[in-house]
């Protein structure tokens, strides 16, 4: 049996590259090789990415050139008070950050809900997207095209969905650009996040359109999905999930709880996230929701780069006439992600931390009915994000950022 | 000495709340009794998570309520070969990702680019910036504020750095909407990614505009900073670091490792990063630059939710003439990423493992001279998000997406 | 009966305020007397103002306060060759402007896509659009309220057409922002550009809705139409016609009319209209289409605030193979604009310089069937609007552009 | 001397093109051939075209190919109550449109602004962009060719204000993206619009470039200008005039002339302008700027093709406390335009009807100080902009618009 040693040696001497090991030795072991050629190459002690938490075989569909772990904290605010459309109850939600303070504030922000009676949440939008481009030889081509297509969605349903057990196609939107003919397939894969079914079920789908169409597929991707660029089109129509959470704080809690009022908060979310953005030319109007969403993805296992689509959120704060006259004024506040991408199956969510920060939540694998898991996932998210929101505006409004960071930072 | 198993009991108790645990115990202990509590309250086994390589104390600058933490698989890909402004040479990068095909995809990258020489990068603009909300009484006061603040830009410099040793007040730019200013702030931050350092200058300097004109602060940050969110400021004006990567790829090496021609390559990149980018209404033309940003991010500690401005990157490629008439034609290939905002101390560049990355890559820590550390970070992660580029867009050209995803994916 | 110069005078000494002035006179006296008025007011003398032609009476759809008319230069370009799915032949297209150099650049590349034989042009989608914005209690009402939108798209059918003899509902596609819901209703308003139209009848959906669910209306316009506005929604999904023109033009017409090459202009296009606008942050991916666009809808009568929509427009030039091996490369031009808003009854389209501009298109009044004449109107313009970005992108290849606005220009 | 008739005769024969006409004939007579061709060739009578109020040869400078002029209604507003930098009084607004209820809309807002005491208004930004590409090899080049336009500001402020006897550069931004360099030239062109001194001066700054670095130029507008295209770069960094308009209105007025609340109007702008824009992905933040723009625009010379650059208009409402307590709220509103393009010399500001509307807004040829006038016509059509959106918003609140439409409209 060959040892770490001997591989990483063979290595050195050209015989083997980095990403053969496997090849040759169990994984555990090629991990081994390939950091101790590293450690070589560079001089460094790997110690830590070394002491990994899970057998080597079991991250190879998420990693290839393993050498081991990033190991990133971990911690957990909470809990979280929902009455959404697929959870209703208190959960605990993991965070995976190096971001000080962002738990902390989060935290408050949980906290000045759960006083409230917890916040509402709901899914109303769903739909993973895989957009293709075509060639055709100019727009007679093109308007041909389009009108197959809209004429025989029932064909590209059939050849999409033979692909896949759970997967449904939910329509197909045809867009023209000169030669290009754009066709954005949107599905709901259900408690998966979904990238993989809709890729291959497109694919699947494309060569319809090819056979029937004078069309050519250039790229099983043509960037109308969007996957991973901040797109307008995923902040107007949605991708994955759109989900909104909101919450009316009574104004003796904003005033006991986060020092501050609700005309304040609202005109601090009026002047940054709605003006603020607006100047900005952004798709983001809110204050930093891709935390959240940063640290509940990398604690549960979802796809790190999604985080991108995560930032299309619109936080909304609006003061609301309290019980009584007497009262200081309440706060309605929400968030709605246009397009939160997650999943409770697949991807990362396997791995023994992920597939743990699921179970906290109660969420872990295909839910029933299937989706429901992944709609819980959505919402708890969007509570924690609106939290997040609630926090950073009483924080901005009274002035105590810097100086938060000061204390609980870098 | 408290047990961690007494400490749960007294949070199930009602006694004490998660985020106060450190008060009671060491920094382990804590982790642990808050990890105990989640587990009998969530009826889940957390060994995973409790499984983690670092003294929890070590974390405090990076999370609160501390259990354990995420584990990540972590590959290296490479050598990346560059020659950039601040970094000459081969070098390993490190990712860590759930997405199966990623490193794979990245190492073919870097591959064809070391084969045809290595990649030019250069880091062409610096500057990390926060934009602070002032309301004046209307229009007549913004107008006298904007131009007290364009005549007293040392006054704001001096106050700033008065809070800094290292960083450096590159210039200010107002900005009026109705009865709100907003001033953004540029700094050089030198190898820090300098958020912090850019937040407590400026709120410095907003005490100095607040004495001097009519304005008052309404909130340090007023989104056109624009912070983890994606807005065209960034994307145009830049944030952190904008940095270049390209090569031109020889005809012979595209035909026979990549199997694919320039002309078919750059038909994939114009029909897919540039016009499918442009009906989506992007700002993100690329294929998949956030997934090799995320990854990095991850990796060498950066804050993951800076990916969001880490997407905001245009790839192009370009048929060049080859160097011989008989020969395919040449590929001349680039990405630049607008707002890269990276660092190489602060933050989660501390952390063991995060901390192992950074020697892989030979940054660690601050450069010399100041700044050269993080503007290298720049440039290897650059030339990794060409490689990305270089490769999906190879696959996509030639139909492997689907199939790559099927053997090596989720 | 009552002279110019007594209402004049009524109005100074504050009787009568200038918009009630045709109470009290018929329309051409009513101006005469408004403009009396002003001229006093501001010693001017407002001859050329005074000398239109046409009735008063008949611009009052059109205009309060009217006190004569703006006259602006108009001249013809082409003929324009168009095979279109509207329209089959050449027509001459009239365009009112004060940009000089711009109708001598569109002939020129009219008349190079006359040598090419001809563009083709397609309307590939249309829409008018209104989305009115609902108030809901918050994100649970506004689920409720999307649910029954979505199981109710036939009663709110039968109350929009219930107000138009023409009009079509195609589909009403919702949005939730927190407590704000967006119903986004797309019609078929034929040879009417159709706001109106669309206005009136969401106005009677509106009234359904607020019967039905809980939702209640704030405004009938949410700004999801969009009106007049820069918005990706419209560069996305369109408003009025999606349009495309393209043209395949010979090598040697290159050469000889524009002295350039294919390559040469593809380079100008990829690096100006399809990367700089991508730097830019842009919904325009063209050089000027708005020049056409504009000058066009003046001719015509459309409504001139909506060149902003008609500026959504994405040029695309590529290289295409010549018949013969011997002869220069081929270029294929296309232009796709998203949202031409445009009709052929209705608006300004009645007023006489206008309508004689519709009848040289051939294109005055409904056409046969409904809807084609402005499907004709649209595919002209986009050819126009083909041969501006044609003529320009050669000229700037060429470095033209400055000298051409010393020669022609202001 | 040749007649009409001749001339048209030889054009049907072919011996004559159609733009070649004023070489054979006086301008009056040419615009007449074309016009008699046009009329034989398609069967119609351009009686209304043909009655055009100036001298053919007056409008040479501003169109080609001249058949006559399009005649618009033109009506006054007003009179505009502004406070501002460049202009203080009143002044009667002309506007030229074809949009019916528009005027209407806009007087009444102005009338309610006068019994408010008038608006302020302020020019907060200042300058005409033109922005060259250049291609370099690749990044090293292009790195290179930024340090040297940094370091030679100088040079080219030379170079560029050699061609201009008004002009003066104000700063030279660069852009990298791969292998192309854009250099984004800015000019305060004074009462011009400019674009045209901007495109000589920074054509003759381009040849020292070439001259100096490894940048060749490609075109001298690489769309980081950006004309007459919606950009973010316009709507954040601004071109032209960056320009605001508020006002603050008393409550009692508001509930008297407006039939509304300071509430109302506040949440139908935040539900509408606001977070509807936001879902939108809108560069525009408002009601209908466009509009007033648009008809101000074209009452006054502008370039109508501009109206896409005035839409970047961002619309806030809020309420403000009462002068006592017992009154109801007040409402402070304003518009600001990021990049309103205007001039009172060149272009079409020297046609009749067009010289006129100036001098009806006492800003006709150049201003004194040089750029004043530019800067008044530009404060005054914001206030006219701040009626419309006051009137519209107060209307669309109290669910007015279709109603107005069905008595006013089309």
């Amino acid at each position: 049996m060959t040892s770490a040693e001997d591989l990483a040696d063979r290595v050195r001497e050209g015989e083997l590259r980095i990403h053969e090991l496997e090849e040759h030795a169990d994984y555990d072991t090629a991990a081994a090789a390939r950091r101790l050629h590293v450690e070589r190459e560079t001089g460094t002690d790997l110690e830590a990415i070394g002491d990994y938490g899970f057998p080597a075989k079991q991250a190879e569909p998420n990693v290839e050139n393993m050498i081991g772990a990033a190991q990133v904290p971990l911690g957990v605010v909470g809990p979280v008070a929902v009455s959404g459309g697929a959870v209703d109850g208190e959960r605990y939600l993991p965070l995976a950050t190096t971001e000080g303070a962002l738990l902390a504030s989060v935290n408050r922000g949980l906290s000045v809900i759960r006083s409230a009676g917890g916040a509402d949440a709901r899914v109303t939008k769903n739909g993973m997207t895989r957009a293709p481009v075509f060639r055709v030889d100019g727009v007679a081509e093109a308007a041909e095209t389009v009108e197959w297509v809209e004429d025989n969605v029932e064909a590209l349903r059939e050849a999409a969905e033979s692909t896949t057990s759970h997967g449904e196609l939910l329509g197909v939107e045809p867009y023209v650009v000169g030669d290009s003919v754009y066709l954005r397939f949107a599905y709901d894969t259900k408690d998966a996040m979904g990238m993989n079914m809709a890729t291959i079920a497109t694919g699947e789908a494309c060569a319809v359109v090819e056979d029937e169409t004078p069309a050519d597929l250039v790229a099983l991707s043509g960037n109308l999905c969007s996957d991973k660029k901040p797109a307008a089109v995923n902040a107007v129509e949605g991708r994955g999930r759109s989900v909104t959470a909101d919450v009316v704080i009574p104004g003796e809690i904003l005033e006991q709880r986060l020092h501050t009022t609700a005309a304040a908060i609202v005109e601090a979310n009026t002047r940054k996230n709605l003006i603020g953005s607006a100047k900005a030319g952004s798709l983001g109007f809110n204050a930093h929701a891709a935390n959240v969403v940063g640290a509940a993805f990398l604690a549960t296992g979802q796809d790190e780069a999604q985080v991108v689509e995560g930032a299309n959120a619109i936080t909304t704060m609006d003061v609301r006439e309290p019980a009584s006259e007497e009262d200081p004024a309440d706060l309605y506040a929400s968030i709605s992600l246009a397009s939160l991408e997650v999943g409770t199956v697949g991807g990362g969510t396997k791995l023994p931390t992920q597939s743990e920060a699921l179970e906290i939540l109660g969420v872990r694998g295909g839910g029933d009915p299937a989706g429901s898991n992944a709609d819980a996932l959505a919402e708890i998210i969007a509570v924690g994000a609106l939290a997040g929101e609630l926090s950073l505006l009483a924080a901005l409004a009274s002035r105590h950022l810097a100086s938060a960071h000061e204390d609980l930072g870098r």
